[in-house]
């Protein structure tokens, strides 16, 4: 999840302390040995680092470049989950009729309505790998509860709830042919949108092409200091430092973004976008006792992820 | 918003004075130092500034690169809701039939294209973090006010007006079944697009990427008049501030590209768009008079946003 | 307009006549000054242009990429009005149902027909910013020409022409209801590549980008003799000369590329393409005469844009 | 197949063994010449390979970047296989109408459904070059099997044998004609996922391409000892090993990415998602025993492909 | 056309046998001069070169990624050409209604699919410049023929007849009112596809970018001898060679993909595309003598297009 907050040092550093720390103490080591025992004929010419660094920072670059189009795939996808929810809950408040204000049709309104909710948080949590079932019980009735208990898939068993519901309203008479269709495409969106983002969690990045690049980073790591030596004398520390920082932050974020269902800081909201969603779909049925109850522990759970 | 007007150099440094003047006291002391009390062993092979230079670029590149997809992918989602919006108009004032030319018709005309201009209008504004409420009665009649008044979603509740009006003209007779659904599926564009101008809004670029390239330009303007004070004197000052704010301007017009929906003079020009929107519209209604009472308080205040 | 002609060397310098000027004058003082008067202190380091025209390059081509991306999209819009140009024929041609052959739908037919003749050249006209009604005489009746005449956009006005004649198609029963809404969506398509089009038109390309790498273009140039004047003397010249005019010619490329209405050599070619779409329009309401009628005389002006 | 296991470094060197061989062999070959016979002439300026090895990386950057997509591209549309055919069952499931709960017509719904499954079989082992025929006789009736027997097309003959269905539905009355227009679009887009399929099965990697980069990485290496030997010495053979090593798995890498159904552990993973598939359409028609039956052998083979 | 064969090294230098010799001649020249003549003074930096070669490849490697878009994007075309024809194939077979099995239906269906194949080849020859009506009397009738004879455009023409064909059927009652919309829809996927192709074969690629770095390749060739020239003395020669080669064979490849419908080895494999349409649509409608009596000429030119 990506706040816009100010970022702590410490954080930053945070996520790369043991690789610091082995670097300082490596480099540190190497110019000891330089200049105290004058071990001189370490030093090598520079164009062998710099040659290894152009080379790695451009697959850096590009490894970066598809980490962050996965990262935005994943985010377009709860983007569009969250226009077609909507897109859904209009369609049933304004194309379901009603003329003599059956409570059984505004019944089935409600509840169509708040099981769109019950699938994205039931999606959300599927997606981060804790179970399906967890809290539905505050937007689905016992029949619906019963029915997914058993179900190896919920999120397939809820849409297909959905499409039952749609066929019971044809047979009423509250939807004719054409809405019917109209609807049940929707619920296709939506399933895209679902397999789109089973798709980005379960395919690995190519892990052999993060390893090449992860080896090739050290590599360069270790080369360094003897580049710079020659140069530098001491100075060579902090100057190896803020490069071999440079490089492993780059790839630790790469790594970060190519996976954005982890339960990670750097994940996409899922959880903050299924509470807009209540939020808007509560609003279309005039139901803000249900939005107003949620109990805010999760959010502070949320808090704590604040930055990329 | 970008117009093409020549640039007066003022405003292109104005954006990094600061920087521009540290850069130069800076380069300044080295120099000074260098010639003045001869201290010539802080020079150092221009190599290492050169490979961290090419580095930085290869990154800024990418990341400029995805700024500006952004950019344009807001631009994108603009033009579509003009596509959109005049495609509802079109679509209102050819499928809705009214053979005996009723005045009631005519009326429900004039509303839907009227609330569609307020709803680009409302779009507009909360997406630059306005009210969107705010002049909305030049388009919305009084019940339509009084509706999205209580509302938290304001563009939401529009759409939803729209759709119910639709089964009011459905149920009247002014549409068929065929025709409902096909406007319905433009207002799921037009779902679509907000969402899409939302997902931008909402989404912050991962933060600590913009970070660490930021920092390593920095690093590289700390090392650039050590490498090249050797060769040039004096003259390295205008050298290293014109390559060091070559780097800041692009880096700052990256950040400034990434965000469209700031308020800032390199937005998307939402509303000049929806001045579009609205000539075109009320074009189709006959309703001159609608379109040329604006008032031409906001263009002046678009006029000082002109470059980006 | 893009054709694949040989391109005579003095069209291709003619673009940067003034800049290759300069930069001969520029070069061979300072080469004079070297060698003559032996100032030849001026002499810096190969590495310092070599490191800004790295970092140029990398910028240069990501932005060839980008204006190519805009000049491709402004293509791909051209190909789909051809496109469904074409299928709007066909359906109006294959859906509307003549069984008496009536010469009041076949006149239907064909005004309708060529009213979609007449779109694609009043497009073309206004995205060149001429006036769109000019021409339109040859394939608008009287009737259509003074709607249009009073209409402040008028490729709207015939998009809405379009819709009403389907209207009137469906209450004659010409149409059935399907075949309306299907027809209607042709002209969603069309009226989205024409909001294509204009998002292009009206978008500049982020002006101060170019402005930085133009700027930055002109410090390496200026930078370059002095790297190569120590190894080259006089040889310098010609080689100044090469590089120089390889950066100004492709950035110029892009600056025209990123343009494609601009009513240049290398403006999406949209005269052509609407000859085009007459030439198949007119072959499937069998109306030669219209087609062959054509004046030769706007030809000739395309015959003098031969190049990119 | 791509898993997130720990690779075993035997397998990453695995691949390359001959040529790391001959690397081997060669760099210390030319070492002992230059040291113990002291042909000191070899030596060559460091930055012909580095010039070199800049413009190979670039190149391979971009390499890598089309076979990512092609193996991102051929995983999307096994994505959208999944997605489309859990819609086809949720559309069989719901729209066919069956208000006397007639076996019949139970009977129908559950051998369509399963033909989907035989039909992403079929996709799957053709793709990969098998029998598409084997196999099936798990999911299909005995006229099924028939008709398709003598078909040179299985997966294009299980599609007509769905739409053969469909029309028996239509004219049964189980469907009505907008829900058979309906799933037939469903049909048109795994017809679409599949001609995509074959698109990247039989379209080759420009063969050159990839010819012209792996010569360039040889005649890199072979340059490289040249390069280094003058700083390094003895130490320049584990140098060359591993920089050779870098660039040639990474073009191995590429190599396997862009033809992604190819039964190599770096495919597709099309028999789990196929199994996927059986899992959530098995749950749609209450058929746990067909899901459960599946023999386990299949799976063996898979656990061996473990890593790209 | 792109096979997977084994490339014998005679083609890859045959496409460039000319620079190829011009190169040798020109760096034996200068070796020659430089060694046995001893104008020691014509040595350059490598940098100089160096310098070059990196920006050179880097435009080259944009340059080669946007032809191989083009040319995929091309593939991508045909390869909607095949779903839409196995979907159109399809529809005509499942949709058209034919309960007392009337001979008169079954004919219609056969010649519909029979054109369609038509089709298919009547644009694989038009873009390949040949005449579009060659050869299509083995699909069409004699009716069609002549309707097809005297029209400009021979592809258009024969979609306008598929269309005529579904209002028939319309109109015979074989097809529903929503089945012909359907039908239709696919036929404006072909068109599509159709116009797609046709934009990529008739616009260039920007000209004067090709021509830009073409003159730069031969540059940095001039240079590369100078500058190698110090250091390897005649094993210069075949360096020189070697890097030249690389890079002209790279420009090469581009030039050959970005035009994808020339008649040449690296085209679209339009004609093979034709007959595995042709194959799957004669499985449909079970004639298989259509597809058997296919005379082999075609195939033997084929053969001898062999490669990229």
């Amino acid at each position: 999840m990506l706040l816009r907050n100010n970022i702590p040092l410490s954080y930053i550093f945070g996520k790369i302390k043991k690789e610091i720390f082995f670097v300082t103490a490596y480099s540190l080591g190497i110019v000891v040995l330089y200049q105290n025992f004058h071990v001189t004929r370490i030093s090598i010419p520079l164009a062998v680092p710099a040659l290894l660094g152009t080379i790695i920072s451009l697959l850096l670059a590009f490894r970066s470049n598809q980490a962050y189009d996965r990262w935005w795939e994943a985010r377009i996808l709860w983007g569009a989950i969250v226009n077609d929810s909507r897109t859904l809950a209009r369609q049933i408040v304004s194309l379901v009729d009603n003329p003599y204000a059956l409570p059984e049709v505004e019944n089935f309104q409600k509840r169509f309505i708040r099981r769109q909710i019950a699938w994205c948080n039931a999606l959300s949590q599927q997606l981060r790998g804790f179970s399906a079932h967890k809290g539905l019980e505050r937007y689905l009735d016992k029949n619906e509860m019963a029915f997914i208990k058993n179900q190896r898939n919920v999120t397939v068993a809820l849409l297909e709830l959905h499409a039952m519901d749609l066929k019971r309203a044809l047979n009423e008479g509250w939807l004719n042919k054409y809405q019917q269709i109209e609807i049940d495409k929707t619920l296709t969106a939506l399933c895209n949108h679902m397999g789109g983002s089973e798709r980005i969690k379960n395919t690995v990045f190519p892990v052999t092409y993060s390893k090449y690049i992860n080896m090739s980073i050290h590599l360069f790591i270790v080369l360094l200091p003897f580049g710079l030596i020659e140069y530098f004398g001491y100075m060579e520390v902090p100057l190896v430092i803020a490069i071999a920082t440079f490089f492993l932050l780059v790839e630790k974020m790469a790594v970060h973004l190519q996976d954005p269902f982890e339960n990670k800081p750097t994940d996409t909201p899922t959880t903050t976008i299924c509470r807009t969603i209540e939020k808007d779909l509560c609003q279309m049925i005039d139901d803000q006792k249900l939005y107003e109850d949620m109990p805010q522990v999760e959010k502070a759970s949320i808090g704590s992820y604040y930055i990329l």
